[in-house]
């Protein structure tokens, strides 16, 4: 396996775009991304492209990559589909990454696209809802329905689209009883992506916040707030992958790949690491660094406390310190390890399949010195943590990345 | 990059499969691979799973294989969905092929499946229909139906199952223009596949047919009668590789993989070489090898036609020979190179996401020697050929694996 570059980045504003589709999104990234590493389209030798939900929102299946790309005149090369929920996007870059790091392509682009503003709202949570074992949710929604009709009641049905946050709330309870976290930690973590997105252009939410507006935002479920929850959005990221020793030939300021891990969920006994922790070691132990080392991370907060526990997760601290960390301001911009310094899912936002090379191009942007008002200074280190989809009760896909320069 | 082995496949019966879903398939054909590989499920370290069309079938997106391998306590490895129309499986044995042969990992399965029977035989057409640019075959049938409205007459809609049959029909005519194929051309290879699905436990068609028996079947789109085209099923087909080095630990009659190759189609000037061709030429030349070193193959015979010109693509005889190649019986089982000895996709059956990997273990089981009453004698090298979706009238993605013992 031989070492990987990023030469260049680009991605669209996350937003809802109810004017453009899938091919002017990617379109713009994909630009972006050659443009900015010096590349011809024409030099692209591959392409893996992520998308989560296209098919269930549009009805685009099966070749959802190459509709986008020959749309551009990009064609005749190998273009991978795939999707992995959420880390769809991360699962595309690794993807790409594989096919540098064999030495079977020079050049690759890696794309994540999402589109899931859609005017009927139902198609968009349906799809949303379809990262989890659906086959399984419809059983146990109609037997809690078969029950509740039973007992005389409404249906217990339409909860798809807040499931995922049901299931924050609840982790963030448990760390609220057994750490002595607060509620107002949460409102840290949220107060701070928010506030660093109103330095990030591609952000979809630009306004800085603090503790109090996040405390004040209508309450989705207990604790969490609606400013602790990731919004839904329309976007698109690129990256163009080459050798190393090719890289020299389009940048004096290459960002390498340092670890590109990919798992997921399993069986396994309470206390037992999961699997974002597991990824977490495996990726430090490929990279040959450890936490201490990281200068800046974009991580999978899709909610507030997600974030947290995601501090302990990776070792920036122990268990049950997360509340610690985001007191000290540790990772805050200015912090020893800024985290989510482009606002992260919460304020940047969060179009499912692109958020992975989204957080990507943000810490190849970061470590080139190029991450304008939110520039943590000095960043030679970073790494991205992407999780996507929910199989009994894990993350069915996890992706860690670390990039240096 | 390493040589990679097949060193076990399995399979379910290709067919109408109504009380069964993606679960049930893929455990029966995983059970099958692992269990002919001598391979226990725990020694996996990854899985490269294809499927095409299962978001639109029953609205499972996003984790389609980590959703039926945790079913079988398959978990915590790296899961990589992906999808191609009907080139998804041979997408995903090419991804299994890049795990194993960069070096990153030993042991390794590429899964393929498709449940795409429904109650609702709509939802069924509108996935088929899916593996083209949806959002311009949208705005091309709404420009018809204005036009038709404007003149006074009905919709144009409705088309998407019969789009591919009437593109493979136009094609079978300008053959026949050309170079004078006749339909009894197309006939006979029909024929030949049910005959030869007639010998194959794993076909979803098991009646021989002659001649006369296809041409007088139901008209689809002249000349193409019903037997011509390959009927819809449901399906799973699963492959365990590993390196080479690795195999000897499991078997001593490994299958070694010779040339994996994927591409898409692209824009060119007429008369130049199609995907197929170009692909086809890649293959040969990484595995070192011509079209008159293949003792068998097994080709997308999505329509007869298609088989006919998949001759000439490969390079079994020149451009127009397609004819004169199935009259002598080249390909026939006992020619000098059989194709589709297991029927193909005509009486084997066409679960989309399921049938490059089903291809993949026909050879497998060929070279080996285990391919029962349609056993083509001392087959030494075998070829895959695996096409997918539709782009600007070229296939959006095609696969050629090369296999030998």
């Amino acid at each position: 396996m031989r070492e990987v570059a990023l030469v260049g980045a680009g991605m669209t504003r996350f937003a809802k775009h109810m004017d453009k589709g899938m091919k002017e999104l990617s379109r713009e990234a994909i630009e972006g991304a050659l443009k900015s590493a010096g590349v011809e389209a024409d030099a692209l030798e591959a392409v893996a492209v992520g998308n989560a939900m296209a098919g269930l929102i549009t009805g685009q299946e099966c070749i959802r990559g190459q509709v986008v790309l020959r749309e551009m005149g990009i064609g005749g090369i190998p273009v991978i589909n795939t999707e992995n929920a959420c880390a769809s996007a991360a699962t595309a870059f690794h993807l790409a990454w594989l096919y540098v790091a064999s030495g079977m392509y020079d050049v690759v682009l890696a794309l994540g696209m999402e589109k899931l503003y859609h005017e009927d709202k139902k198609k968009s949570f349906a799809a949303i809802g379809s990262a989890i074992d659906v086959e399984l949710m419809q059983k146990t929604l109609a037997d809690m329905k078969k029950a509740t009709q039973e007992k005389g009641g409404g249906a217990g049905a339409g909860k798809s689209r807040s499931m995922f946050m049901d299931f924050y709330a609840e982790f963030a309870r448990s760390h609220m009883r057994k750490y002595g976290t607060t509620k107002e930690h949460y409102a840290q973590i949220a107060a701070k992506n928010h506030t660093n997105g109103s330095l990030n252009p591609h952000a979809q939410f630009q306004t800085p916040r603090s503790v109090e507006d996040v405390l004040a935002s209508p309450m989705i479920a207990d604790p969490l707030t609606r400013m602790m929850c990731s919004p839904i959005g329309d976007g698109a990221a690129a990256l163009v992958l080459t050798s190393a020793e090719k890289a020299k030939e389009f940048t004096t300021k290459p960002v390498y790949v340092k670890a590109s891990v990919l798992g997921s969920g399993k069986d396994h006994q309470p206390g037992d690491p999961g699997v974002t922790e597991r990824m977490a070691k495996k990726a430090y132990e490929v990279a040959g660094i450890g936490p201490e080392d990281l200068d800046v991370a974009e991580v999978h907060d899709a909610s507030a406390p997600a974030e947290l526990i995601i501090y302990e997760e990776l070792g920036l601290c122990q268990q049950g310190e997360g509340g610690r960390l985001i007191d000290e301001g540790v990772t805050a911009l200015g912090g020893k390890t800024p985290v989510n310094p482009s606002g992260g899912l919460l304020a940047k936002g969060h179009p499912v399949g692109a958020t992975g090379t989204a957080q990507i191009a943000e810490v190849f942007w970061q470590l080139r010195g190029e991450a304008g008002k939110r520039q943590v200074e000095g960043a030679k280190v970073g790494l991205t943590e992407n999780g996507g989809g929910m199989v009994r009760g894990e993350a069915a896909a996890l992706a860690v990345h670390i990039l240096s320069v």
